[in-house]
C-alpha cells in the first residue's frame, strides 16, 4: 500500500458532507484543508462547529481555511463534498490542490458523477467514489447539523491503478482513514453497482421531499407515499439489475425498514430546493434512466418524477 | 320524446359548473331552480353573476333560489353540479327535488360517479352522466368566472328506460335543453366511453395541477412537463382501451393541441386544493385505476400522480 502514514487531506466543497467527513478527519488528527467559497470568513473566524445526535457538540477551532485552491498545499487525498451541480468548475480547482498521484473521491450521489469529471481531470490523479450514508445538513454558516448514521463506501472508478486489486488497494486505503477517524467505512469492488445501490434510497426519497414538500416520517406514515415510494425503490432495482448489476428486490424493505428507524430527515435535494440552489436532476435522475434506457427499459413512476422535478427546478430557479 | 315544452329544471349545488348552466339555461326561458347551500343568502340576494369571456357579462337578477331541497317543486331535470365527493349526502336531496320520472344528470368528472349514486337514488329516476367541456370557475358568492369552451355531452346510465332507443332519446332530450341555450350537446350511446374520453384531459391537468402548483399554460410551456402530461394521457387511453372503449392514441395530440389553444386555466382540482375541500380523487384517479387493474393492466404514472395527490389531500384537509 503506497498511503502514507498520514496523508494530508483536502476538503473541496465545505457543506454539510465536506465539513462532517472534514472535522471528524481532522480531529482523527490528520492533516486537513479546507476549500470554502461564500461561507470562507466565517469559518476562518469562528472554526467549523457539528451538533451532533451521535458524537455531541464538537468544534473545530483553528480550520486550515482556503478561499482559493491555488494556496492549498497539495494534497494526497481530496474529497469533493460540494455539489455534482458545480463539478465542471471545479475540475481546475481540484487539480491545482491535488499531489502528483492525488487520489479524489466524490462524495456525491446519483450515478456517473465521475464520467462527468473525468475528462476534466488530469490523468495522472486517482478518481473513486464515496457513497455517504448519514442525516446531515448545514445549518448555517460554519456549523452542521448531524442526526444520524455516517458511514462511507468508496470504489475505485478510473486512474493510474490499472488491475482490480491495485484499485481495491487504493479504495482500502481511503476507508482506513474513514476507519481512523470512528467511522464505518468498506473497500467495494463495484462502483456503478455502489452507486445503483444508493440510488436506491436517493431516488424516491429526494424527489419526493421536493414534490411532496415533506420529510421522510410524512413520506413514510402514509400509506398511498409509502407504497409509491417501495415501487419507485422497485423501479431503480429494475434499472441497475438491467445494467448487469443484481440487486436483490428484498433490498427495497429492508431500506424502508432502515428508514423507518431513522429521525425524520429531510434530503439534500429539500435543501437545495428550499435555498433555491439547482437540484441534482442529471446524476439522480437523468444518468440512472438514460441508463436503464440503453440496458432497454423504461422506468415510469422515475421518469415521471424527474419531469415534475425538472419543472419544479426551472421555475424555483426563474 | 317525452319531454314537455318547457320542462322544470332544478339545480343541485350552484358552483361554477352548475351556476354557469342553470343561468345560462334560466336565460333561455326555462323554469329552472337552484339548490344552495353557503351562498344561498348572496344568491337570493344580489342574483347570479356571470363573467364570461364568450358571453359577456350576464347577471341573473331574479333567481328562484333554495336552502332546502324539500322546498323546491318536483323537476323534470335535475342537473348536479356538486362535487362529487359530496355525492352520498346529496341523493336525499335529489329525491327530495325531483318529478317522479325525472331525469338525473350528473356534471362531474371521473369514472364510476353514476355507480356510486345509483343504489341511492329511487328505482324511478334516470340518470344520465353530462360531460362539460368548459373552462369555468367560482370567483365569489354567486360570481362565476368563464373563460372558454361550454359545451356538454349526455348519456343514459340506468332507470326505467331499459332499450339502447329509449336511452338515447332521454339523453337527446337533454341535448336539446343544452341546445336550446345556445349550448353545444351531443347525446352520446356509450357513458364509460364518453367518461373515459373525459379523462384523457382530467386526469394529467388536474393532478399535476395541485402537485405543481401550475395552470396549463405553464404545465404546457415546459418541455418536461408537456411529456408527462402526454405520456399520463396514453396510459388513461390503455386503460380505456383495457376496458374496451377504443379511443385512439391520436385523441391524446389533439387534446394537447387544444389546450395550447386555450386560456392559461387552473383546473378544478387546483381551486378544490387552495379552498381546502376534499379533492375528487375517487372518481377521477382510483375508480379509473381499478377499473383498469380489473383488466389486467397497471397504469404506473397515473397511480404515482394518485398516490402523491392522496398524500396532499391527506395534509390538505388535516
Amino acid at each position: 500500500m503506497s498511503a502514507t502514514p498520514s496523508p494530508r487531506i483536502g476538503i473541496i466543497g465545505t457543506g454539510a458532507i465536506g465539513g462532517f467527513y472534514g472535522l471528524m478527519l481532522a480531529r482523527a488528527g490528520f492533516d486537513v484543508h479546507f476549500l470554502l467559497r461564500s461561507e470562507y470568513v466565517a469559518v476562518a473566524e469562528r472554526g467549523l462547529r457539528l451538533n451532533s445526535a451521535v458524537h455531541g457538540a464538537l468544534t473545530l477551532a483553528n480550520v486550515q481555511a482556503y478561499c482559493n485552491a491555488a494556496d492549498m498545499p497539495p494534497c494526497d487525498w481530496l474529497l469533493v463534498g460540494a455539489k455534482s451541480t458545480s463539478n465542471a468548475e471545479l475540475a481546475p480547482l481540484i487539480a491545482q490542490a491535488a499531489a502528483p498521484d492525488a487520489k479524489v473521491v466524490l462524495l456525491q450521489n446519483g450515478l456517473a458523477v465521475e464520467e462527468g469529471l473525468r475528462p476534466l481531470l488530469p490523468d495522472s490523479l486517482h478518481l473513486l467514489g464515496g457513497l455517504c450514508y448519514i442525516c446531515v445538513h448545514r445549518a448555517g454558516p460554519g456549523i452542521i447539523e448531524h442526526q444520524s448514521l455516517g458511514s462511507v463506501n468508496l470504489a475505485y472508478h478510473s486512474g493510474p491503478a490499472s488491475d482490480a486489486e491495485a484499485q481495491l488497494a487504493i479504495a482500502e486505503a481511503g476507508a482506513a482513514l474513514f476507519k481512523e477517524a470512528g467511522l464505518d467505512s468498506t473497500a467495494m469492488p463495484n462502483l456503478a453497482q455502489a452507486r445503483w445501490q444508493k440510488l436506491v434510497w436517493n431516488v424516491p426519497y429526494n424527489g419526493l421531499s421536493v414534490v411532496l414538500n415533506a420529510g421522510t416520517t410524512a413520506l413514510m406514515g402514509h400509506g398511498e407515499t409509502r407504497a409509491l415510494i417501495l415501487a419507485i425503490m422497485k423501479e431503480v432495482i429494475q434499472g441497475a439489475v438491467a445494467c448487469g448489476h443484481a440487486i436483490p428486490e428484498v433490498f427495497a424493505d429492508k431500506l424502508l425498514a432502515n428508514t423507518d428507524r431513522m429521525p425524520d430527515y429531510l434530503p439534500s435535494m429539500y435543501h437545495d430546493f428550499v435555498e433555491k440552489r439547482p437540484l441534482e436532476l442529471r446524476y439522480i435522475y437523468a444518468e440512472p434512466l438514460a441508463a436503464a434506457e440503453r440496458a432497454g427499459i423504461e422506468l415510469p413512476r422515475i421518469r415521471a418524477l424527474a419531469q415534475q422535478l425538472a419543472f419544479i427546478d426551472t421555475h424555483n430557479l426563474g
